[in-house]
């Protein structure tokens, strides 16, 4: 026996059977952000695919209302990190999604949605653990300053909880890729990237937000000896394009070309 | 400034007034659970309040349509844990809540919402981990045994995710209650419960459940020296009203009493 359909008054779900669930338990409901991300990542590509992966990168949560008031966040300053659960906002509308490519596996495996953290998934919902740096009191509400943020700015938050060591942090927990696995590319500042560089006031970190992305390589499945492997790339970073190759296993940074401001 | 109505075609949110984000970055979407959970708890009292605290309570996850085909599920048999995204759906609806008194902190002090897993927050989304024993195929679609669940019977799961040591264990986290600070009963069956669970096929599992969540007391707020601090307690598990009582720091379990069948 299948499940039944949804629309019938009970469903059954064969592994308890004397226990029936009622149907309006299978029914949609509506969730809304309570605060948006604001990170140096204006485009998808070049992300890192984990926070891990980027512990210096920041960003800033800001709580919209209702939840802009102090006494929503009182009390979190007593852990050192937190869960964002948010939407993965910037998907094109799909069918439902079984399987995915995961870029870990060279895009060209298929595994199941849910064995893996893919952001084309059912209900869209992201989960992501961040640094909590410092939790500000502002004229507009509460603000909390992150690190290690690996979401597109802009991101809306669906849900925000502290990191409970206790429960979350699972000692034998074992599965998917290690520190070890992860290769990271030299990274080296050409002479006009380094001067653009010292233009800004926020320099240091803006360099070692560069460093880390850019050592992860993000390019798309390129081979090596591949000649389109050296061509530039560009990405989009905090409020310039950044412009970078790789050559014989080094990433150049060439340039930070600043956005056309918006009219 | 305060933040601008939701309603107008940009919020500017004020720590980055140059990259203003749409209004439509804060709509509301709908989601759908992709699978129901079993559990032996029938009703909310009783259910420890994280999973760390209960590792033998086993639970079962059944996908619904169309999730409930293997290869959704393919790959994860890697993982050792799971992430369940789940809807606290027994939850009364209510307006939006900002603060909450955690029962850890005596159910007397108010945090904010966004420091705490309570139940009874925005968008009423909760986060579980959960140790995947076995990923089985059934006629009815893939179902995985689960260990260490804290939810109860019949949660409606919006998302499963497989826990990802490299990023989900942060080995330098802190906050939140330690291993140390919860308090354990001794807990002993007295005659007619151990006739009860002699009669039962699963009688070491069930043993071990009971044990599990009497042994964290979940009276709530009473007082030593409270004469009705020894009244006896009712909770519905499996398939039995598990009744119990404190007596001078020691949990009696009495009786296992059979649900009256639903007609």
């Amino acid at each position: 026996m299948r499940h039944q359909a949804v629309s019938n008054a009970l469903v059954t779900i064969r592994i308890d059977q004397h226990h029936p669930i009622h149907a309006s338990r299978l029914a949609p409901v509506e969730v809304r952000p309570v605060a948006i991300l604001r990170s140096p990542f204006r485009e998808r590509f070049g992300i890192p695919r984990q926070p891990g992966l980027v512990p210096d990168v920041p960003g800033t949560l800001a709580f919209v209302p209702p939840y802009d008031r102090p006494e929503a966040v009182a009390g979190l300053e007593a852990f050192s990190h937190v869960w964002l659960l948010f939407r993965f906002h910037a998907n094109p509308p799909s069918g439902p999604t079984l399987t995915v490519r995961p870029p870990r596996l060279g895009g060209n495996e298929r595994v199941g949605v849910f064995a893996s953290r893919s952001p084309f998934r059912p209900n869209g919902i992201g989960l992501s653990v961040a640094r909590l740096e410092r939790l500000e009191q502002t004229p507009d509400g509460p603000v909390l300053r992150l690190r290690g943020v690996d979401l597109l700015d802009g991101t809306p938050v669906l849900d925000v909880k502290p990191y409970v060591p206790y429960t979350d942090l699972v000692p034998d927990a074992s599965g998917g890729f290690a520190a070890g696995d992860v290769a990271c590319l030299p990274v080296r500042f050409m002479p006009a990237a380094e001067e653009r560089l010292w233009q800004r006031a926020d320099r240091d970190e803006v360099r070692r937000v560069i460093e880390s992305v850019v050592a992860l390589d993000p390019r798309p499945g390129y081979r090596q000896g591949d000649p389109e492997s050296e061509r530039t790339l560009g990405m989009r970073l905090y409020d310039f394009d950044l412009r970078w190759r790789v050559r014989q296993g080094v990433a150049e940074i060439l340039d930070l070309v600043p956005d056309v401001p918006a009219a």
